[in-house]
């Protein structure tokens, strides 16, 4: 039986689990393979730290090198993270003739233009199955199952560390800093949080979907990116008995030509399937033209789903190998690669929740109204809420029908100069349109 | 730029789907390929009748030889369904050395087998997205997307008509024949509902899921199977008051040597999202060792969502065309195949719906409780419903702790010989085992 070898770089949560599942189920593996799967070195930094899985000794290194240079090394897989040196160790496994497999979505949302290109002119292949959504197999029904399909629509939730805190906020009214010191002591968020909790690892995620919905090259700093630390229980409260949920919501919406693509908490139905995925679940809610509405669910990251996704590449590589085919899947990179423009913030059209801190006079909600008006964002329904004033301010709270942000933007920069808001206010986009097709 | 040639047996609403995607999505399927599918030839017994589609009269044929035949063919598609002449055909194309793609339930559930062997031999591929879940990859998924996991269980709702008359009672509160006539006459179900709503199909699919998650042959007439004529708006109503909705569920778990697999109507906890599908969508909630829980929804049959699939596989049988590859995923009709074997029904350990409808005199419930008892049946709760009695008979609803069908099945037959019960009991068996794991 043919035995393909892989050489891993980065040895940290998803390097172990890759790592468990080749031990525990090599024998599911090579059923379904037809070959073994040999892991022949690791390489990270740290090799003499407790990990949840035993290794010989002899395999692991702390050169990079020792994994890119080994001629008898097949597949590369990167589990490192992080731009540098990821990028450069990618490259020179490329160059050395090896396919890799990566779950680097940051990388691969920066540079994964420069990586493909590489790979297409080296004639080797590129999977990252395990860069969005852990274990769930979205890279590939984009690639495969709904190759047949026009994208009309994706919409995501990326992040389980972000789905994590506001399934909290909702179920027990806990506000945002507790809930986050909390999932940092058990382990659910990072140290530093910032990527998850202001959108950009879900920003990295959808360009990599959205680059593999349109076949063009997205340019993830275009991405309109707003996170969650804002969101207060108030909010979460009032929306939900309005009868939402509030998600980080990856969207990309697009006609090839033009994509809208953005990530920022958004109120979500609580009829439709997106608001009853909680905790760190993922789910990718896409419409394709002939296949209409789907969604896939699941684990969005963690040792064992992220590496059942990385093991998955793995396998898809090897069949390659043993087929001696490389390139079965267009590569990303071909060229030329046009890049697709993304609309402007200011330039979509959608509808918002409001909630105004006023002052406590009659008129007010008149004036709020009446600027509004003028910048053309008709209000569906409004509540005021009790008087249970601090410092005389009130709560008004506001659906609007749809508006284009520039215009929303306006009016409240216009309101604001009128003295009659105590605070900011708060406005939370909804999303409402994929409701016709998924009904 | 490469051209593959396809030839269509059985012109009907799959059919008419497969040739409006290849026209209306040409460009994105040329852009996704690198190559162009060329519909080279069409065989059904009618081809006078209007189709919602137009292709040139000279594509048209009576005879399905002019496609299995044409050495210009490369791939078979199959869409008459049925066992014969699907099976022949399949076969002789095969036996021409050509690749077929099927979304054949019935034919792939019952002469699998003889088929992949058949391939296997010849060194051809024969894809099946379509034959279940419509437009969701699930067999993709199965195939590669969860190919490092033994699968731990699966539980699929993936017969869009039994769920959506179960929807539709669920709803509106409506008699099962009422909906069933109803959505006849809207084109939901067939003129002879019996393969969807006693559950056949669902068995079918069934099928298909356990061979490919265990990588071993399965009779599917080993599989028990019942389906949803017999359920009432009463049981309905009830279960949906203790938390729980009544779905067609399609459920296998195993361990590599023997498989509990079967079809019926289950209670599943309304918080679970197997519970949220409604309508003619069907979902496969699925359990990795490596991935955990998953879950993929859409659109479970139609035209354009079937075709979807359809058309994915012939892309990806094109690309190993492309790339001169055969057998790239391991053919499931190697030999030696074992054979599963399936647990009995009777052997089964579940949670139980009961309802009784008994004498309407004291005592009644003791006598119940006592027999269930005996043959270690515990009840988890009772509600003795009203005293609205017809004919004397009150209904008594229960829940119970597991237990073993055998016992059951006992206890059912020993109560009925003790004239405390004036209709058969209605059972409905519970499925809540995922949630451990999809918690």
């Amino acid at each position: 039986m043919k035995s393909i070898k892989i050489g891993l770089i980065g040895f940290g949560t998803i390097g172990t689990g890759v790592v468990k599942i080749l031990q525990k189920n090599s024998a599911v593996i090579r059923q379904r393979l037809g070959a073994s799967l040999e892991l022949r070195r690791i390489a990270d930094l740290d090799i003499t730290a407790a990990r949840d899985v035993t290794v010989r000794r002899e395999l692991l290194t702390t050169d990079a090198a020792a994994v890119l240079e080994d001629p008898g090394i097949d597949i590369v897989v990167e589990l490192m993270g992080g731009i540098e040196p990821a990028r450069k160790f990618i490259l020179r496994a490329l160059k050395n003739g090896k396919h890799v497999v990566t779950a680097n979505k940051a990388l691969l949302a920066e540079h994964g233009h420069e990586i493909f290109t590489a790979a297409a002119k080296r004639g080797v292949d590129v999977s990252f199955e395990g860069s969005v959504g852990g274990g769930i197999p979205i890279i590939r029904a984009l690639r495969e199952g709904f190759a047949a399909n026009n994208i009309l629509g994706i919409f995501g939730i990326l992040n389980g560390t972000a789905n994590y805190i506001l399934s909290r906020m909702t179920e027990q009214g806990e506000q945002f800093e507790d809930i986050l010191k909390d999932a940092q002591e058990k382990g659910y968020a990072e140290a530093d949080p910032t990527l998850d909790i202001e959108g950009i690892d879900t920003a990295h995620k959808l360009a990599i979907l959205a680059n593999l919905a349109y076949g063009k090259k997205i340019s993830f700093g275009k991405i309109y990116t707003e996170g969650i630390s804002k969101i207060t229980p108030l909010d979460i409260e009032f929306t939900r008995e309005l009868g939402y949920k509030i998600k980080l919501l990856a969207i990309c919406r697009g006609n090839g030509q033009e994509v809208d693509a953005r990530v920022h908490p958004t109120l979500i139905p609580e009829g439709h399937l997106l608001s009853r995925i909680d905790g760190t679940f993922n789910a990718i809610f896409l419409e394709g033209d002939a296949v209409g509405p789907c969604m896939l669910y699941g684990r969005g990251a963690g040792m064992l789903p992220t590496g059942s996704a990385v093991v998955s590449d793995v396998m898809e590589l090897s069949r390659n190998i043993i087929k001696g085919v490389t390139q079965r899947l267009l590569p990303i990179g071909r060229e030329p690669l046009r890049e697709i423009s993304i609309k402007g913030i200011q330039d979509i059209q959608t509808r918002y929740y409001l909630r105004f801190s006023a002052v406590d006079k009659p008129g007010v909600l008149a004036k709020i109204a009446g600027v509004l008006g003028r910048h053309q964002i008709s209000i569906h329904s409004v509540v005021q809420r009790g008087r249970r004033s601090r410092g005389g301010a009130v709560s008004i709270f506001m659906l609007t029908h749809e508006a284009r942000e520039s215009g929303l933007q306006k009016a409240l920069r216009e309101m604001h100069r009128l003295s009659i808001l105590k605070a900011k206010t708060v406005f939370i986009r909804m999303e409402e349109s994929f409701l016709r097709a998924g009904e």
